[in-house]
This record gives C-alpha cells, structure tokens and sequence, in this order.
C-alpha cells in the first residue's frame, strides 16, 4: 500500500468526521449522522481515499473502533440495573425473536416462498445488533437508565436465542452446542472479571512501562472480543462485556478517561466514516428506479 | 480475515510486550529490546498469530506506531536547540553522509566492483535513520539536550542529502528537483505550523465532539506525515515536525498527555512487536554457517 495514500486518508477521514459531525450537531442533527456522510463523500470522490477507505488496513481500524464503541458502552452501562431488568430483558428478547421471526416467515410464505425457504427468512430477521442498541442508548444518555439496561440485556440474550434458531432453521449447528457454548462463555466471561481480573490487574499495575494500565485494558477488551468471536457470538458483546467488568472492577475515573480519549479521539470517527464509505448508495438509486 | 485471528493476536502482542518489556527492564535491560523479542517469539510460535503479523491490517498498526513514535519525539524536543545547533548540526550531517560513502565506495572497490557499482554501494550506505536517532536519545533522556538537538537536526539533514546523494548516483532524478521539493516542504511546513495551525486549532477547539483536540493532533500529524512521502521524504519526519510544532503552537499538557495515552497504550508496542517478528533470525543461522 501507497503510505502517502494510506496517511492521508486517515488524516482526511478524522477532519472530515469532526467537521461534519459538528456542522450536523449545530443544527440539531445526530452528530453520527454527519460522520457517516463524511464517508459516503470520501468514498465518492474515488481516487486514493476510497481504494484506502476498501482496504484492509482501514477496514481493522474501523472493526477496532465499533470494538472500542462496545467497550465505551459497557463502561457506562449499570450492571446492576441489567441484572434487576432479567425479568423484563427475557421477555423482550424473547419478543425480539418471535415477532421478526413470524412476521419474517409469513411475508415469505406470502410471497409464495416454501416452509423451509419462509423459515430461513424469518430466522435472518431475529438477530437483533447489540451494536445499534446500544449506541443508541449511549448517544441519547439513556444507557444507566432502568429501559436502557432492560433493552442491552435483551439485545444480548436476544443474539443467543437468534443464534439457537439459525442453527435449527438453516441446520448450521445444534442449538444445545450454540447454547452450551454462550453459556460457557458468559459463565467463564464472568468468572474471569471477577475473580481473576483484580488481582491481575493489581499486578500488571506493578509494570513500570508507560500506560501499562491503558494497555491492559485494551487486551481484556481484545481478549473477551476474541474469545467471544470464537463460540460463535459476535466480538462486540465480548467488547460490552469487558467494558462492565472494567467500571465494576478496576473503575479509576483517570483510566477510563485514556480509554475514551483512544476511542473517540482515534478509531470511533473512522468507524463511523467506514460505514458511510461502505453503503451503496449507488443500490438504493437502482431501487428507486425499479420502485 | 478471521476476526477471532485478528483481535487475539492484538491481545497477545500488547501483554507479551508489556511483559517481557517489564522483564528486560528489571534486569536493567532496555524495554524495547523486551518487546522486539514478544514479537520474535509470537512469530516463531507460528499458527495464527505469525500470520496476522505478517498481514497488511498489523502492518499498518505499526507504521502508525513508529508515527506516533516520531510524534511523541518531536513533542518531547527543543526547537531553540535544534535551530541553535544549526552549525554543528550541519557538520555532523555532512560527517554522517560523507564517511559512510567514501567506506562504502571504498570497501565495494576492494571487493573488486567496478566505479559504478562501488559508487552506488557507497551511497546505499549514507542515510541516518531518524527514527533510530530520535528514539535512542528519548530513551536516553537526552533528547532536549544540546547533543539530542544537533544529533536530531543533522539526521534530518542528512535524509535529504543522502537523497541528493542516491539522486545522482543511482541515477533516479535530479538532485536540484530533491533538493528544490524537501526546501519547499520544510518552508511550507514551518509556515503552516507558524502561521496556519495556531488559528485553525482555535477554530477546531469550537467542535463541540468529544476528543475533537486530540484527534486535531492527528490530523497535523497524519497530513504532514503524507505530505513528506509524498514529496520522497520518510514519512516519519513529517510526525516528528508535527511534533515540534504541537509541542511550541498548541504544547497544552493536558492534549500531550492524550496523545501519549494513544501513543504507549496502544500502537507503540505493536510497531516493537511488528518489527520483531519481522526479523528473519533464520538469515542469521545461514549467515553464521556462511562465515
């Protein structure tokens, strides 16, 4: 890769996030939103940027910032108020699977698809993306509250149960295994941050290099993100998990600001810029014509 | 890519560098050499992590890292020095082009190369690295010295003779045209540092977003590091002029302090661990067979 263009865009996509973020936010606009339409400009003027923004260096930069923007949520959500809203996060994620699910199977049988094809449709409907829902929350400062707890627990049950219903429908696995392996995970997960991540971080702490706490938050992060990634959950819950077991654990006001600056100061611009770069907004114009 | 590959590798390389980089500091090693050897031994463990170290998505993690290394050096240094050292600077520089040449064209000749050859030989000797020489004296603690200051103004000096030299010699342009673009480039850098940053910093501090200075800081360090590839010059010296130039037009603590967290938190130990893996040690074991 071309250094000169792969610096450059860099530099392009963070002044064009900030600067369109803060034009959308000065009139009354999500600030996100004006991040996304930095890269669906970046994107169309082709050139260097958009064969960078396709590449697969800014395309791990870019999973490393939805990675951080999970880990920032778990560090302001309330594990408290998530355990408190079982109840309730159950029936919604519960909710969150089935109605997808049936509305999903009779459009298809509707549009004349078989029972197997309109299952599989319905299936493809039920993930629900941790990711959005919890931004979302984040972004309108309702993620400590008692609904935004209710709605990250059922986004994160609702992935399991999700999971469970692919491997039936579409055969890719035994729900047992799909179950078995999230419950290990979540079990292990919880575990580790609470009994094992104190005292190693009591004695990583004693590593005289600089930002040695910084850096162990990131390898939790990367290490729960992995692990998740490796039963079958997606990387970002890991993320949110992780995020929780640092403000519950080793919560030091000054460490969880180094993690923002990280996050926000670098890799969570070029994620939402990735994204706006990666629409095809040349589909939608298709559409249109078909419609 | 496999993401699991991916976010795990990234785990391993920051605790194995903070590790063993604690490790070698303890025995009054330096740490670098601790974290060069965690990318050695992540390499040569083989499997997943020898290839997301050798894939373009690491690569570039650690060529940011060396960037935000040079960055961190040219905070950390004195322009007064480096423009009071201008003299001495100015020998050293032509003493670092000038000896390596002559004993490289010298031993080439008595190896029994011909002129051209031996002339080529020469030249392929002459660049200082000024990565090697800022990091050394950060290291050291004597970057801010007298020594540091004209040790650093004669490396980049001497990139842009030796530039001259490889011109004529090599015979891969002219060296009035090399000459002619790194003086326009340093002009124009010092202009846009001198005149242009400190303005458009206070309007960049009007976003509203978080982190917006910092990622400010990125964006001088990313475009001047393009512009010095762009113009043939090593990327690296444009982050270590932006550095000196945040440090003397915007040098607020709190802002340094940020971009040292991003810097020794997350990239700097993954350019230490990149360039250890890429050691080829094998080359060495077939060179000590040789002699």
């Amino acid at each position: 890769m071309n250094p000169a263009a792969f610096l450059g865009t860099l530099a392009l996509a963070l002044a064009a996030a900030k600067v369109l973020g803060q034009a959308f936010d000065r009139v009354k606009l999500p600030p996100i939103l004006g991040q996304i339409l930095a890269g669906i400009l970046l994107a169309s003027v082709g050139g260097f940027p958009a064969e960078v923004l396709r590449g697969e260096a800014f395309t791990a930069l870019s999973d490393l910032g939805l990675v951080f923007l999970l880990l920032l949520t778990g560090t302001e959500s309330s594990l408290k108020e998530i355990r408190r809203a079982g109840g309730p996060s159950t029936l919604v994620a519960l909710g969150g699977v089935a109605v997808p699910f049936a509305l999903g199977v009779a459009a298809a049988r509707w549009l004349g698809f078989g029972l197997p094809q309109a299952l599989a449709t319905g299936a493809l409907f039920t993930p629900t993306s941790i990711g959005i829902t919890a931004v979302t929350l984040l972004e309108a400062g309702r993620i400590r509250t008692r609904v935004g707890a209710t709605l990250v627990g059922a986004a994160i049950l609702d992935d399991v149960l999700a999971l469970c219903l692919l491997a039936v429908v579409l055969g890719t696995g035994s729900p047992h295994a799909v179950l078995g392996k999230a419950t290990v995970y979540f079990v292990l997960a919880g575990l580790f941050a609470w009994k094992i991540l104190p005292p190693l971080y009591r004695q990583f702490r004693r590593i005289h290099l600089p930002e040695a706490p910084l850096t162990f938050v990131l390898i939790v992060t990367l290490g729960l993100a992995a692990l998740a990634e490796t039963v079958g959950l997606a990387g970002i819950t890991g993320a949110f998990v992780a995020g929780l077991a640092v403000r519950e654990r080793m919560g030091e006001e000054k460490l969880l600001d180094r993690v923002h600056a990280v996050a926000y100061g670098v890799f969570i611009p070029l994620f939402f810029v990735h994204l706006g770069s990666s629409l095809d907004l040349g589909g939608l114009g298709g559409l249109g014509r078909v419609g």
